[in-house]
């Protein structure tokens, strides 16, 4: 085995913590001595061991504490991502390397939060361990995204979604728009609710359409245990939302929405305003869900919504499904933008992977890289 | 091998003469005796021996006339299509095998052709002959769904095509559309334009646009010989078109257009003009096409011309290159429909393909099955 080979094991450690480790970064960890693997770990859970100490531990595991000392002296460590250099609801990990007399460190990428942003490193370089950055970085920062582009950008991961006609329209005048897209696209649908923390609506939306708001997949579907519980994501409403018998779906089984807006309604339960003085509170309303522990967010519409989002450049992905139909042209259009002075100024998204659901096309479109 | 597996192989020759069969269909055939083949053929040239014919040829190339013979007599043959039961530049292939006393033909499907229809196989039947029509008929009829759209509808066959942003625009309200997909879907497309009889446009692009309508692919992009000449198709204009300095390009080496309208423009060299009367001539002008033996159109717009065609339901394929950009609300749509009453009613297209060229998305969308 190569280097990249022991840092893509370290990557396919990490993915275990897909579920519980957020709002931390999904990290792995393999210790290699002599070409073997010695000892593999993961942060498992948010708040807990973080993924270098379980590595270690199961060195220890398999070896007896004696035997593992000797082995992890002078060994070398694969982590996707820099080792962290603070005391947070754990003690550093650097701290726990130079202890241990490693021999050399390749990580994936530099931690890009501000606050260790390379101190872990030079922690380790200081105590003489030989450190390598930047092996599968790209694989790396890909895992991570979410957490990438929280530290980067200060605000949720941020998903686009809607569901269209070939000629790009959501819904019938009359706001009909049962359903264009088929029972695969919706369950589809449902998947990506189930990896966001948030879903957004704009305040038409919530009022008018009555929406749920809810991952409504079944717990083999979604991969757990029948013991464990699945954590809803939030309800969120961009806008002066009105609580009313209309939209009363959004308050099943005693949920809670956080609303942004600049002026608040009338106060009621389950609703925590945050208030918000001039038009242009979407960047400042998004810091604040981020620091809610809202790391990533589904966008469902509608057009203005979807609108203010892609103009102001708030979005990582847009997933478009369309349907096979076509739904005119007094129907509502997808989005509403404004046109580029040429077509050689309009901006190319520069990546796009495509799916199908029997008939219906699904379109992810990646905005900048983080 | 099985019966299919022989189809299966008639369908693999009759594709050979996809290039030069047309407007006739493209027809193979294996003659198999003892569960071995021993004669294949198929229709190379419009105008030249049908598939049975040189398959019989074949089978006395390989064995002497006296012995072919022999062997032909009781012999089972696979073809794609109906043996034909009239002459026209031929005597007809049904005679034939009547004459080399087979024993069983078997035949994806009938000739849709309703001077044939059933007939070739009747004339058979009466002979004594076994029959069995219908194996892998769906394969055969895809093979040939330009000569069964001809033969069923009284039509060409039709490709819409466009190339759109993400927001389902085609140029900017300029006119600007320069260029919208990149080089890799514009390349696609001329593939499509070389295999079709006619590209049609509309005269508001005619006049406009200054299109070439023009196959830009080499010799060997296009999979010919050097000494083989390709023949551009057809340059047809739906609706009043006026030749001017602005739209020389469709004349460039002295190619010759084909007008339908309603009312003729002053004639000139290498323009004809086709006259009807009253606004719905359409489905007549397509009548037309098909007479000229342009059996197979591309449909490149604009709007209002992808319109006609789609609200009248004259199309087969909708092909969409979608490239990763936004052009705005100001700018003009691809379409332009009537919206449906629900989307319940809404009309949905049955099969899509999809591929993709870089970054761009092509999706194809099939009409109704011949």
């Amino acid at each position: 085995m190569k280097d990249i080979d022991f840092m893509a094991r370290a990557i396919e450690l990490a993915k275990k913590g897909q579920l519980k480790a957020q709002p931390n970064p999904m990290v792995g960890c393999v210790i290699v001595k002599n070409k073997k693997i010695v000892g593999e770990g993961w942060h498992q859970e948010y708040g807990k061991d973080h993924a270098e100490i379980n590595a270690i531990k199961n060195c220890k595991k398999r070896f007896g504490l004696e035997k593992a000392l000797k082995i992890i002296a002078g060994s070398d460590f694969y982590v996707n991502l820099e080792p962290c250099s603070i005391e947070k609801n754990t003690p550093p990990c650097s701290n726990a390397l130079i202890e241990h007399k490693i021999k050399k460190l390749f990580c994936g990428t530099l931690d890009p939060n501000p606050k260790i942003n390379g101190r872990g490193v030079k922690l380790l370089k200081k105590a003489g361990i030989e450190t390598k950055v930047g092996l599968l970085s790209k694989e790396c920062k890909q895992l991570n995204k979410i957490f990438f582009t929280n530290q980067k950008k200060s605000r949720p991961y941020i998903i686009l979604k809607s569901a269209q006609s070939i000629d790009g329209k959501i819904a019938l005048k009359n706001g009909d728009s049962s359903w264009i897209s088929n029972p695969e696209s919706r369950k589809d649908s449902h998947y990506i609710r189930s990896q966001v923390k948030g879903i957004l609506v704009g305040r038409e939306t919530a009022e008018k359409d009555n929406p749920s708001l809810t991952v409504r997949l079944t717990k083999k579907e979604l991969g757990i245990g029948k013991n464990q519980i699945f954590d809803q994501p939030t309800k969120i409403v961009l806008g002066n939302f009105k609580k009313s018998k209309k939209n009363n779906k959004l308050f099943a089984n005693n949920a809670k929405i956080i609303i942004g807006s600049r002026l608040s309604a009338k106060k009621s339960e389950n609703l925590e305003y945050i208030e918000y003085k001039g038009k242009n509170f979407l960047g400042k309303f998004l810091e604040d869900l981020l620091a809610r522990d809202i790391s990533s967010i589904l966008v469902e519409g509608g057009q203005k919504t979807l609108n203010t989002f892609i103009t102001n450049n708030l979005f990582d992905e847009l997933v478009i499904y369309t349907a096979p139909i076509f739904l005119g042209d007094a129907s509502i259009e997808t989005l509403s933008l404004k046109a580029p002075k040429s077509i050689k100024q309009s901006t190319r998204l520069n990546k796009v992977k495509i799916e199908r659901f029997k008939d219906d096309l699904k379109t992810t479109y990646y905005n900048a890289n983080i």
